[in-house]
């Protein structure tokens, strides 16, 4: 096992009709900016729940952070709050909410351009910000990181920011979400766990057991959660599912391989794809071309997960990397780049980014711009 | 799920060397008391990598916590510290040095006498404290409870403080531990997990997942821990499978039964029966009485942990109830308190004592004096 810290001092507020505690949860005299998406809150009715308990209160609305939020949106949300002398932050939405408001506590108090924090990939000083989670996916309501992207140049970059102070996570508010917005947050949850777990074999057995725990859960309530998206408690397993799988709790003392990510991250910047339907695709590609490096890994992850026991090595390798890929299916997702008319232009132009920024990703930092190339073309 | 909040602000500070850190955890100008047992962090070296990482900082010692500690032993440690205006602490040592520490925290700041606090079950203002563990067993390092004794009473009780602020956990510290006492802390760390889910069960497949990765971990590596406590990566398995069974981490959204430990803590206050030992017997008459009650995790935990997957239901539980009861024996613990000379006259007083009080513990609050009666009976 390696050395390592954790710290995560969020504190996580879970279940029905815990928005309620919202007032004895953000101290008195703060003068808070509720930070929105594009309107779902409304309709659902978690924007009447949070407005109603914080009634009294000294608030300040920011409307329309977008899915994958970017800067020029960011920015103005930071010149409204200087300008409003906004102390405390509430993002109410899912991840891009969310990441975009650790933007704004960052940018709160820096006098520059927030692109430049992005650049620098992590915060200084910081505004103190909660959550009320309306869709899960990326985790952000229990870590520090952040993605935001920047429209004018394309790009897509993450940085660490800092933990919420609490989060509340209440399952009746993901009822009205859409299917495929769930097969997404589902697919995210998923590959979150993968890269933390698709390693070198044998450095933590509590860490493995932990990481497939989640896989486990979410392989058994995906069907449920896309059945009846209002279903207690299935809803209330991928809720935490989704938290657990990126709030550090299963990389301590172990590597983590995030090429897949920084993978997707460029497909969504080139052609707006979700981000969860973007993980779907490459990471059949990364498991196809580090088939080798990641030998130990597979063979566990087959037999654990997909009870893949019977044959030679290469042929269970071959099973268990084509059950990961049924499993995408099952959530209605692509998992070839040609279903979403992605091809050749696409897959150079991604070389081309990791091969300048001189980018090696992976747990062996052997992705680069060739290997990208080679993954890409796995998933083709 | 039930609702839930989850809270854990302790910092894990892990692995090799980490010793050295304390400088940089600990702020500047305080002063710090350090707390000690009896002595066999003179021996390992602990003390000499604590005091040369602190060398210049302004420290008193205390020495003498004892295993079980006790309110006498402490009310010392407390009108030392409050002598010498003591506002940071840090416990170097196993659970019984932390817990007592965390009485001496609330102790400080409090006016009246510490067994107030203990009986009050929850301590008021605390100064803080952090740990350097040095013997892994009850996950008091990254947990807010602790368990103090009352000699001259023969009482021992349970009361809730403040999370260490840090905790570094050293797997090398554990290398001088005599056998014993890792089969305890194995015992220990394997019960802290079924009080969390030997319950009703389908009430989070995630947590149980999470409950059961400790439990296989910790039947995997425990041959290897007794056979050679040099062993780096077992030992490491052993720390932090004993800090995330008793940390909050699997308890989200689940019931929990703590009747066996409200058991055993009482043959610890009767007959000095180190804690681990006295769960390793009692485990198994609850889970004899308690069968009907716990029918659909034991058939669980049988299935998942054991492999026991043929025959009747109560055929699979019976052999279940079985192959738990040769785990602790497999660490070469006692599993029927007559192999510890326990007989009718405990029994008698452990019944008299929960009737007196009008206890009602476990999971259904069922476990009265007469069913603490019957579970006793059964491991006789």
């Amino acid at each position: 096992m390696n050395n390592f810290i954790y710290h995560n001092p969020t504190k996580l507020v879970f279940g029905k009709g815990q928005i309620a505690r919202l007032p004895k949860l953000i101290p008195a005299g703060k003068r808070i900016m509720l930070t929105f998406g594009g309107g779902s809150v409304k309709r659902n009715g978690v924007y009447d729940q949070v407005v109603a308990a914080l009634e009294g209160r000294d608030l300040v609305e920011f409307w329309g952070i977008e899915a994958n939020p970017s800067v020029e949106t960011l920015r103005e949300a930071i010149a409204l709050g200087k300008e409003r002398k906004v102390d405390f932050l509430l993002a109410v939405g899912g991840g891009s909410v969310i990441d975009g408001t650790k933007l704004i506590a960052a940018g709160l108090l820096y006098d520059g351009d927030a692109w430049d924090i992005v650049l620098k990939g992590q915060a200084g000083k910081t505004v103190p910000l909660a959550t009320v989670l309306t869709m899960s996916a990326t985790g952000s309501e229990m870590n520090s990181g952040a993605v935001i992207s920047r429209y004018e140049t394309k790009e897509k970059y993450a940085f660490y920011g800092d933990y919420p102070v609490f989060s509340i996570l209440d399952p009746e508010t993901l009822y009205s979400l859409p299917k495929r917005q769930v097969a997404c947050g589902l697919a995210d949850t998923f590959v979150h766990v993968l890269e933390q777990y698709m390693t070198t074999p044998h450095q933590s057995r509590l860490m493995d057991r932990w990481a497939e725990g989640i896989l486990h859960t979410v392989v058994e309530i995906a069907p449920k959660a896309l059945a009846d998206e209002r279903d207690y408690d299935t809803m209330s397993e991928y809720m935490l599912s989704a938290t657990l799988a990126l709030n550090d709790m299963i990389r301590m003392g172990v590597t983590q391989d995030w090429a897949t990510h920084m993978i997707g991250h460029e497909l969504t910047a080139l052609h707006g794809l979700t981000h969860g339907a973007t993980l779907a695709i490459v990471i059949n590609g990364t498991l196809r071309v580090l088939r080798g490096q990641k030998r130990g890994k597979l063979l566990q992850y087959g037999e654990r997960i997909w009870g893949i026991a019977g044959g030679s090595e290469e042929e269970r390798i071959d099973r268990t990397i084509a059950a990961n890929e049924a499993f995408f299916r099952s959530l209605g997702l692509s998992t070839r780049l040609s279903e979403e008319g992605i091809g050749e232009e696409t897959i150079a132009e991604i070389e081309r980014r990791f091969t300048a920024a001189g980018d090696r990703f992976g747990e062996a930092q052997n992705v680069d711009g060739a290997m990208a190339r080679r993954i890409l073309e796995a998933c083709l």
